[in-house]
Formats: C-alpha cells, sequence, structure tokens
C-alpha cells in the first residue's frame, strides 16, 4: 500500500569521502571496478518486460492472477540464478469485495456509482477482473440512515463533532480521505456509535483544484476511487497471529490462532466512493454549515448534518476467511559471510493493475536479481548473502512480510545486516527516501555515485538535494515527530507506517530504509495501470534503472564492505533533536518536564560513537584490521539498532517493541521518534515518565556500552593479516 | 463603494484616562454630562425608518430615484434643524449600464446570464429597476474572440501570462473579482492588447467555501454579482476636472475641463458575471493548467487559455455624458468656534438599494443629524461647527466628496479640524475603524464609553480589541504598508482607497478617521437589500444607535474640546514603524539604504512631541491656558497634518499630494503610508532616493517646527482668564 514516505529534514554536514565507508583502500578500489561492471548491466527493456507482464491484469492478494505473478517472479528469479524459496502462510483476510452497494433512499431513490469508468484512451480500464472500490476488514451490514459529515474522520474531527453537539450515534458517516489512515476513520466512527462509513475523495485533497483530471491529466476525476484496507488491530500483520507466523492451516507446524471474535476488526459496513458518488449526498445535505477547515472542494457549503429528509442506504457483504499466500525470497548466497543477510522487499500484490504500487518496485527488484545473478555468474558474487523478497498480501494490511519476519524471527536477529523496502520504488522522477539513522550516509554515498537521467551529467543525490521538502506530503499534519534540519543534506524522511519494513524495524530492531521515486498517482485506484505508467510516470523508462542501480550499489557495498558502513554517530545525532521534540511536547502540559538527563547520555553516546568512527576510519584507511575482529565489529554492529528493543513494548501495542521508531498509533500513517514518549504526550499524561525516563536510558546505555565493546575490539593487535592485503 | 477597511495593528500602551484628553476639568465635566445627555437620544426605530425609507428602490448615482434619497436626506435634516446647502457638480459619467451581452459563440450557442435572479423570500429582489451586473467606465465594443484566464487581472499576473508565453492580444480575459481594484483588470489587460474583459466573482474568494449561500446563508450564489467602477485615472474624482470642481456647467462660475479624448478612460469593454455564467466559459477551456495560486473554487481545473474551438462574445455598449449630481451639507454652526469645522460624510449613491453600502450610514448620520439637532434645540449646541456630509456619485468613483472638497480647498484648509467617513458604517456586528495617527487615541477614548448591544455591559472597546486581526481581510496580499505591532490596543487600519476620505485625507491633509461595523455582506449585489440586511446584519437595528453613540462621541469631543484632543505623539511611533518598513522594502535591491537620518528626526520628533503633550496635559488639568492662547494652540494642531502636503505630489499622480498616506497606484486598494517611498521601492528604483529623503526631512521638520511653535506658546503667561472657570 505504499503511503507517505515520512521525512524528517536530517541535514548532516559532511565532507567529500574520498574514503568509502567501511573499505580498506584495495577493497574500495575492487568494489569500485565491481560497481561499474555493475552499472553496465541495467536495462529498461528488460525493467519495461517485467512491469509490463506482472501488470497486465488486476492481481490481488489471494487471486488465481496474483498466483501467476508470483510464479513469474519466481521463475525470473530462478532463472537469474538465485535460489527461490517460496513461504506459504494462510492468513484471515477478505475472500474479496464482496457485495457492496450505496444508494439514496430518500428524498429520491437513487443508486450511487462505485466503479470506475471505462475510458476509450487506457485499454486497461475496461478489464473484467476490475473490482468496484472497497476497503478491506470492512465489517458486514445493511443500514440505512440518515448521513453526518465528519470532515477527515480524525479523532480531532469526532471530538469537534461532538462539541458541536451533533451526534453520529445510528448515523452514515460520510468522511473525505486525507488526514489519517483511513482504518481510523471507520474505528473513530463505530467507537461513536456510526452505522457506517462512506469515504470518499475529496477534489480539495486530490482532485481538480490540484490540476488536470485523468484521462488528459494525472489528477483524480470525479469517476476515480481509492481503494485500502481498514485493519486497525494494534500490531501488524495477519490479525489472529501476532507475534507469530500464519503458518499454513495444512501444515506440519501448528500455530496457535485467536478466536476471530475476540479479535478487534470492523463491525459497521465502510465504502470508497468517488466524489462524482459522494457530491450526490453532499448536495442533499441541510444542517449547519461546517467548522473552519472543513470545507472541501466540492461546489457547495459543506454542512454537518443531512437532516431527516436524506437517507442514504449503505451496504456491504465481505466474506472473510483463509486464504493462503505466498511471501518469495531470492538469495544469492555470500561468498564469505553467507549467514550475513543484507535484504530487500517489495511486495506484488496490488489493488488492481499495481503499475507504480507496487510493481514498479517488484520489477526493479528483478532486474536487479538479473543484473547480481549475471555478475554472480561470472564469479563476481557479494560476500554477504543477499535476500530479495517479494511479499504478498501487503495491500490489506502489511501482512506477508511480518508473517515471514515472525517465522524467520531467530534467524534474521542474528543474521539480518538490514532491511530495504522498495514498495512502488520506481513512481516518477522525483527521488527520496526515508531511513533509520545508521543507513543515512550509506544512503548519501550511493546517490552519489549515480547518475539522474537526461540531467546533463548531475546525480541522483544532486537531483534529490535539489528537491525541497518531502515527497509525499509532511507528516506534520498528522501528528508525526517534527523534522530534524541538519545543513547540506538532502530531506531524509523517518520511517512511518504503510509498507513492508515495519516488522523488520519496528518489531525485530533491524536497520531500515526505504526510497526510490515518486510523482503523480492516482493512488489505489485501477487506472494505476500501464497506460498512466506511460503517460505521466515515465515514459522512457529510464528510471527503473536509476532507481536499480541505486538500490544495487546500497546493497553491493552493504554485501561486500570490510566493516559494515553504519553512520554510529548518526544515533547521537538524531536522537538528540526527537529528544528535544519530546521535551517541548511535554512541556506543553508539565513545564517542569526536561530530558537532560537523557541528553547527557547522549552527549556521552555522541562522544564514544566519535571516537570509534575516528579509529575505525583510521584502521580501514591503514589497512590495520584484522578479519576476526572486523567479523567481531560486523556482528556487534547488527546489533547496534536492537539496543532500542524494549520487552515490555509499547502501551497502545506491545508488538511494536522499538523505543526508537514506531508508526503512530491514531493515524497510523505518522512516523513517532521516541513513540512510548510521543503516546504518553498524546495522553497528556505524566505518569509513566518515570518508568519511561528509565528504559530510554537502558536502551542508550545499551547502545553506548556496545559502541565502547567496539572501540575496545580496535585496541591495535600484532601479527594477523590485514582485511584489505594491500600493502600500504 | 466601501472596501477594504485596511488596517494596521497599533497597539499602543496607554492608560486609564481620569483626563479626558483636550478639556479642562471644569469643561470634562460639562462634557461628561452633555454625552451623557446625547446618549439618550439614540432610537432603533428612527434609524429603521431612515434605512427602509432611503432602501426601497435601487437608486444609483445620476437616477431620479437618487434625487429621491437627496431630497429625503435633505428634508430630514432641516427638520433636525441643521441648515442645509446642496452642492450641484456636474460629472462625466456613465448615463446608466446600457448594452450589454455576453454569450458563447463556440462551439454552442449560448447567451450567459448577467442578471440575478427574483427570490420568493426577498421581496425587493424582483424590483423593476434593478440593472443588470456593470462596470461603471467600461469603454464600448462589441468583440468575439478566444478567451485567457488571468487569475486576478494582478500587475503580477499578466506578467506572469507573458512569462509563460500565453498572449492576450485580441483575446477577451476572464479575470476573477479580488486582489485589486477591479479598473486595474481591465487597465492591465488592456496595456497588454486583450479586446475585453470579463469579470467573476470566483467561489473560491467568495461564495460556497465561505459557507452557506445566499438566500439560506450570507455567502455570495452562483447568481450574485459585484457591480463597480473601473475609473482608473491617476487622481480622484471627476476625470475632466483634476483639482478643480466639477461645477455646473450652466452655471456663473465656468471650470476649465479637459476634452475626453486626452483622459485615460478605458477604451475596452469590460463586464462582470456571477460564477453561474463564467463557468460556462471557464469548463469549455481546452488549454495548459494553471500555476500555483491560480486556481479557483469552481469544480474544474483552470485553464490558461480556452483554445481556438472556444469563442465569446461581450457587447458593452456605455454611452457616457455629463450627470448632475449633489453633495448634501447639513451644518450645525458652533457656538464659539463657527470657523472650525468637524466634518462627517457618507455617501448615498447605491449600486442598488444599499441597505448596508451605503445606506446604514447615511441612516446613522441622519439619526445622529436629529440628535444633535434636538439638543442644539434645546440649547445645547456644540462649540465647533459640525458638518454633515452626504456624498453622491462615490460609487463610480468617489467623485462627488472629491469635487466638494476641490470647491471648499480654501476654506477646509484652514478651518477643517477633522474628516470622519463612515460609508456604510452599520454593517454589522463587528466594530472596526481605520484612522491617521493623531486621531487614534480620541477614537479609542471614544468607543470607551458607548454600551456594546447585549453584552453584558462590555463596551465597544472591550468588543473591539477581543476582535482579532482585520475585519475584511489584509492588504498584505495586496501590497499594502506592513501593521505597526503595538501592545494593548485594539487593530487599527491605515486609511487606504476606496471611499471619501480620499480627498480630505490625502489631497488636502486633514486628519481623518473611518469607523463603523462589517459583517456578512453581498457586495455590490441586488441582494444588498433590506431582506439581506433584517436576516444577516440587524434584525434588531441596535446596532445603528450603537454606532451613533461612538460617532456622536467622536463629534462632540472635537466640537467641544479646549485644545484639539490630537495625539501629536502618535506621529512619531507610526512614522517610525512605516520608515523601517520602506527601509526594508528598499533594502531588499539596495542593500545600503538606511532610513536612519530620517529616523533621528523622528526620534528628535518624539522627544518634542511628548514635551507638549506633558505640557498641554498639566495646564489643561491645572487650568492654567488662556482661550487667546488655547485658539492659537488649535490653529496649529488643524495645521500639523499638512506638514506632510508636497506640492510635487506623487510620481504617479501630483493629485496626490500627502507624504504620508495614499492609496496604491497598482491596485487603488491597499494603504501605503510613505507613499513616494513605497512607489520607488515597487519600481526596485533608486535614482529618486536623496530627493525623497530631502522631501521627508522636510516633512518631519516642519511638523517638528509646528510643534516647538506649539510648546513655546505654552510658556507661562500671567493675568488672563482660565478655559473652564474653575478655581483651582
Amino acid at each position: 500500500m505504499k503511503h507517505l514516505f515520512i521525512y524528517t529534514l536530517v541535514l548532516v554536514s559532511f565532507s567529500g569521502f574520498a574514503q568509502m565507508t567501511g573499505f580498506t583502500p584495495t577493497n574500495q578500489a575492487k568494489q569500485e571496478k565491481l560497481e561499474a561492471a555493475f552499472k553496465t548491466q541495467q536495462s529498461s527493456e528488460r525493467f519495461k518486460k517485467h512491469l509490463t507482464t506482472m501488470c497486465s491484469v488486476p492481481h490481488t492478494a489471494g487471486t488465481p492472477e496474483n498466483e501467476k505473478v508470483r510464479d513469474y517472479i519466481a521463475e525470473t528469479m530462478r532463472k537469474a540464478g538465485l535460489q527461490v524459496e517460496v513461504f506459504p502462510h494462510d492468513i484471515y483476510m477478505p475472500k474479496g469485495p464482496g457485495e457492496i452497494s450505496v444508494e439514496l433512499v430518500q428524498p429520491i431513490r437513487q443508486p450511487l456509482n462505485n466503479r470506475e469508468y471505462i475510458l476509450q484512451e487506457d485499454k486497461y480500464s475496461g478489464h473484467p477482473l476490475i473490482t468496484p472500490g472497497w476497503n478491506a476488514y470492512s465489517g458486514s451490514g445493511d443500514v440505512t440512515a440518515e448521513v453526518v459529515y465528519a470532515n477527515y474522520g480524525r479523532k480531532e474531527d469526532f471530538e469537534q463533532l461532538k462539541a458541536m453537539g451533533v451526534s453520529v450515534q445510528g448515523k452514515i458517516v460520510l468522511a473525505r480521505y486525507g488526514g489519517n489512515f483511513r482504518g481510523y476513520k471507520a474505528k473513530h466512527a463505530q467507537a461513536a456509535g456510526a452505522a457506517g462509513v462512506i469515504i470518499y475523495t475529496d477534489p480539495a485533497d486530490n482532485g481538480y483544484t490540484k490540476g488536470i483530471t485523468f484521462p488528459e491529466g494525472s489528477q483524480s476525476s470525479d469517476f476515480t476511487i481509492q481503494r485500502g484496507s481498514l485493519l486497525t488491530v494494534d500490531f501488524t500483520g495477519d490479525p489472529l497471529t501476532p507475534f507469530e507466523p500464519a503458518l499454513p492451516l495444512d501444515g506440519p507446524k501448528k500455530v496457535k490462532r485467536s478466536d476471530v471474535k475476540d479479535v478487534d476488526l470492523h463491525k459497521i459496513p465502510v465504502t470508497p466512493l468517488p466524489w462524482g458518488s459522494a457530491v450526490e449526498i453532499l448536495k442533499r445535505m441541510t444542517g449547519k454549515g461546517v467548522p473552519a477547515g472543513w470545507q472541501g472542494g466540492l461546489p457547495l457549503a459543506y454542512r454537518l448534518e443531512g437532516g431527516s429528509e436524506l437517507k442514504v442506504r449503505l451496504n456491504v457483504k465481505q466474506e472473510k476467511g483463509f486464504v493462503r499466500t505466498y511471501q518469495i525470497v531470492g538469495t544469492l548466497t555470500g561468498s564469505e559471510f553467507p549467514d550475513e543477510w543484507v535484504i530487500s522487499g517489495c511486495h506484488y500484490d496490488a489493488w488492481s493493475f499495481g503499475a507504480t504500487d507496487p510493481n514498479s518496485g517488484t520489477a526493479m527488484l528483478l532486474t536487479l536479481s538479473e543484473s547480481l545473478g549475471e555478475m554472480a555468474k561470472q564469479g563476481q558474487r557479494p560476500k554477504r548473502t543477499l535476500k530479495i523478497c517479494h511479499w504478498d498480501v501487503e495491500e490489506y494490511g502489511v501482512i506477508g512480510s511480518t508473517e515471514w519476519a515472525e517465522q524467520l524471527r531467530d534467524e534474521l536477529s542474528t543474521k539480518a545486516v538490514a532491511y530495504m523496502n522498495y514498495d512502488a520504488a520506481v513512481s516518477g522522477k522525483i527521488f527520496g527516501a526515508s531511513s533509520s539513522p545508521s543507513l543515512k550516509k550509506l544512503l548519501i554515498e550511493a546517490t552519489k555515485t549515480v547518475q539522474y537521467p537526461d540531467s546533463n551529467n548531475s546525480t541522483v543525490y544532486q537531483h534529490w538535494i535539489g528537491q525541497k521538502g518531502p515527497r509525499n506530503g509532511s507528516t506534520a499534519n498528522i501528528g508525526g515527530s517534527a523534522p530534524v534540519a541538519v545543513a547540506d543534506e538532502p530531506t531524509i524522511g523517518n520511517l512511518g507506517g504503510g509498507s513492508d519494513h515495519i516488522a523488520f524495524y519496528m518489531h525485530l530492531g533491524i536497520p531500515s530504509l526505504g526510497g526510490g521515486t515518486g510523482g503523480p498517482t492516482l493512488y489505489h485506484s485501477q487506472y494505476d495501470d500501464l497506460f498512466f505508467y506511460e503517460k505521466f510516470v515515465d515514459p522512457t523508462y529510464k528510471m527503473g534503472p536509476m532507481v536499480e542501480q541505486v538500490v544495487g550499489t546500497l546493497s553491493l557495498r552493504l554485501a561486500n564492505a570490510d566493516v559494515l558502513p553504519f553512520d554510529v554517530v548518526r544515533y547521537a545525532t538524531d536522537l538528540n533533536t526527537h529528544l528535544q521534540t519530546v521535551e517541548k511536547a511535554i512541556k506543553a502540559y508539565k513545564p517542569d518536564f526536561t530530558v537532560n538527563n537523557l541528553l547527557a547520555s547522549v552527549a556521552d553516546l555522541k562522544k564514544n560513537a566519535e571516537a570509534y568512527e575516528a579509529t575505525i576510519k583510521t584502521q580501514l584507511a591503514t589497512d590495520k584490521l584484522d578479519k576476526t575482529k572486523a567479523a567481531a565489529l560486523n556482528k556487534e554492529l547488527r546489533n547496534l539498532e536492537k539496543s532500542f528493543l524494549d520487552p515490555k513494548g509499547m502501551a497502545y501495542g506491545a508488538w511494536y517493541r522499538s523505543l526508537y521508531a514506531s508508526s503512530d498509533p491514531y493515524s497510523g500513517y505518522a512516523s513517532w521518534m521516541l513513540p512510548a514518549y510521543m503516546y504518553e504526550a498524546s495522553l497528556k499524561s505524566s505518569a509513566n515518565l518515570p518508568d519511561l525516563e528509565a528504559r530510554h536510558q537502558k536502551a542508550i546505555k545499551t547502545l553506548n556500552d556496545k559502541i565502547l565493546a567496539m572501540s575496545q575490539q580496535l585496541v591495535p593487535a600484532n601479527g594477523t593479516g590485514s582485511l584489505g592485503g594491500g600493502k600500504n
């Protein structure tokens, strides 16, 4: 589902890097040669072939069409020379859109359209397998009721309705997309007693107010519908198996599953509409005008209530049950460190054709498999193991990747170097990325080595730093953590919710990043197809190879570095900012609160991290490190991020175990940095502050101890061979 | 036409004033008694009667209906005991809307509606004398052409069109209301070669995006039309007689008139449309999408060009000629100082019924005539002369008041104490005011003595200071002078363009203010009628009496003060801020520019003004001032504002003679403080800066010298009688 790459302005000053982070001079020279060879491998034609093959039909999770995409992916990676494993999981999920209808009952009877148009110019638009608009994990029900307009259906919108004396009890709530994860619109509405929810795309947020509409332009039309999941349980993944993998029901190993009736799934019917249908309701409303900020872009004064003369019927019958899904993992086993895994991933299930979301990422990863497979065949196998993963059933709630991560929990905990998520990674011309602290420097270094197409020799990095602000909007308006502004660095976001990095990063403590290109999109509509892609995203298919070069460079550096190229100082830099954000948020209601103790520990951490980095830099530059020490260091480096794992997890969901980062529990989209504190602040509570300080101190101390231990490792030893084999 | 009370956040700290500014203790006691008596005179019934009598029919300038309003005003003031004079002026102006039509020619033929709807609930809405929408001083022409959308039709919009390669040569320009004075839309379009201009009200600026529309709500509907003048000559008033009064052609004194062909009147046809008609054009446009900020509120993506398939016909035949107009002046001659004039005014011509604009102000002034007349009959005649003026033909370009001011130039220059403009002064529930510096303190003192209706005994002042920001929008977006923020003072605006204070303030240098209440309005539409007034403005007619009390208090204090209650320190305070604004504007292109020399003079001015104020305050409090000295002081006080009159006038129009304040020559609406500098800055020119500094230095020095001379007058003398007759 990929949504909202959530950015933080983190601009770190760093000077030119003659030295490639993590490499001895000799190995840097080899790596440079290897990367040069890698960059001759890309092909727009192969990228286009993969994309067009996978996106010729709609392929939602659980359908035969998605199994064909699965087989194509597996076959392509196999042909490329990767070992391919397919991991089946049985997920409790919708078996499709089911039965859906929305109609006016009073003052006139009129069915409301919930399907997109068949357009002459878009040959994909009439495909018989295209579904009506629908929301996964809707409740089932058939209700006829008055309507209440609830703006974005955010927590604060329902609070404001209540304060204005407008009850949604027994009413159908009409809420517009935007401002939060759609599942929370349903959750808040149900909590307030609503009988059902209609979620529509308002032209103030997407559509003619932003530019010319589809198909002439790339903006939402009156007939485009945003599909999407509503799942809002307090963990990520299959709703019946938190913490555990949803192994096949008929497999050898049985997993304990929750009883469906004990799981907090939505009970009321919920469905999306295009504004061409929503306006039929809105224009017949007769209640009081809306408060400031609630007016949308339709040509009428928005009102809070429909009044008793206006009745709408909403009928949803959505069958759920166990559906077999498949995670596909291609492996290129490392020549020297097979048990150190550099993991990339993107889901392959789509809401319709999935041209940008997700399969531009899928196609890019397939070409990467081919490029790296080809090099391996020529004897240029990476030192560490590369895993290229294609996830199923992401669109219904980031499920496939989560089940796989839970299944391989123990192995991942010792072996994973990093997880890199490339959901919809080639969706436009604008490069952007989000990252955990330790990978930010690597990201910057990699983008400095790749050319941006048709740009007169400028690099992806130069293009990136030329972009202003977040790619997909800021999280400020949905309560995300404040940006960290550092000079001379492109905007690098904080990882929020909404894609397959969640389990790796927020549950297992594996350093993660997400990146790629963005641009115009008809998000989760049937028009995310190849017609749109070739007209508005990239007619020449040059962006796929470009992104592959960035992704390949990142993978190969992580795979071949003598010492993992993690920026350990960055933990301190970013923590400093995030702690100040927390202090500000809590001071607002508890003026004597400070994070001074934690800042002091971070200052100490920073000093030690800088000492470590200075030493390792010198030792690598002079090739003074031996293999044993390097291996020990790399083991410790793989463990750094886990310093933030906390056994209690978050108060809003114990599955979220990272004290460093989480999606937020209110919008589901915002990135919360130091989320345990952010949650406390959101409740204006002080009760847990002493406990939180202790837990965060412990995490910082653990990280600090690990870094001190690494520095200890670096005390010069005699006699052992160098890493690079160089002479220096 | 009253538009945009333009505010500056000027918040001056002043403590409680046991002492009434300008009065000895004895006379203060008398004045307090007098004001208490005055405040028993108001009557909602009389206010309502005057308003409903005048607003029962449309009465544009030059029509028999407007002559009936004239006669009603004159008769009412006569009955109240005022001497009434009627000053005829022959103005070169439109003889009515003439012939107007707009139609689609291609791709379909369709006439476009340019009349407002007749509504069941609004009994005024079907009056046979209601005109179609029209713009005074349009050119005449019948053109059929392609269309170009020019956003607000501002200088920068036409520049942007040119930069985007869009030519308006031979095209019909479609521009939305807002952002500038409508006449400049036509002027810029004509300069760029356009064949005609259609100006429409966009719902992004007025209409459903702001709330529920008329007649259910008070926002513009798809059928409301803003009428208005287009006159943009480089002076104010009758276009053929700058500097001179447009005396009757058949009168004894002949005035030299310009030849019409030498006057820069618009040549191309221009007419307004409601958005219900404009959308028929906009939705058929096929060109490129608009840049950021140009999208309006209609449900379509706005485009720059209509393309060759879309042709619109615009036909305007507007006859112009000499029309007799009438300025009505009621006088209550002062008992002690008949040659010192305290002037109030409001126009009486209206675009249709004129319930709020202007006749709420007219009705309020008529009740004031009655209240003061009644008191005079009872022996409580003001010491200075009060003149209550009712201006004709303001709506076509602030013409009647200007001709009168030019006619009485010499007398006004010696006799006028202040001009107070009350155009549309009772248009809602929100009090606001704009003022020249010396009257700000008086304005605040007066509002502290008047109760705000139904408010649990709070004063107008308390209500006013509780309002945040400008009443009718800020001028920031149309290039006005930056606000001066001072603590503990309500928002007091700078006087800009758009009403009858212009000649008094900007041409003759008479201290001026404008004030009253505002609220919802269907500006210049036929629905500014009594139905609207009673539904949305003031159903109980309580605001008229309230405003009358403020206006009466201001008038009576100016009329009866021993020493004119001008705040002379405020010149320095405000100059300081305005000079800094100028410095910032010029520094942007000339970094070494400073206003330090002028600031030094202002500092000196401030010191001297403070010394004067301290002395006068003491001498009044102790009743040490004699009548001769007071008369000399008052003469000097009447001259202070004229220190800013500059014989060269402004570079953009020599008629604008005040170096202190002007409307701006680009939008016509914004208030420019230190306008000669603002104009220089707008051209990014440095050539005239030395000359400007010299001229401003001279003005400040003149003001300073006058204040020093006043202080000199205050050197204690012996023997003469006190002002108040008190014993102390």
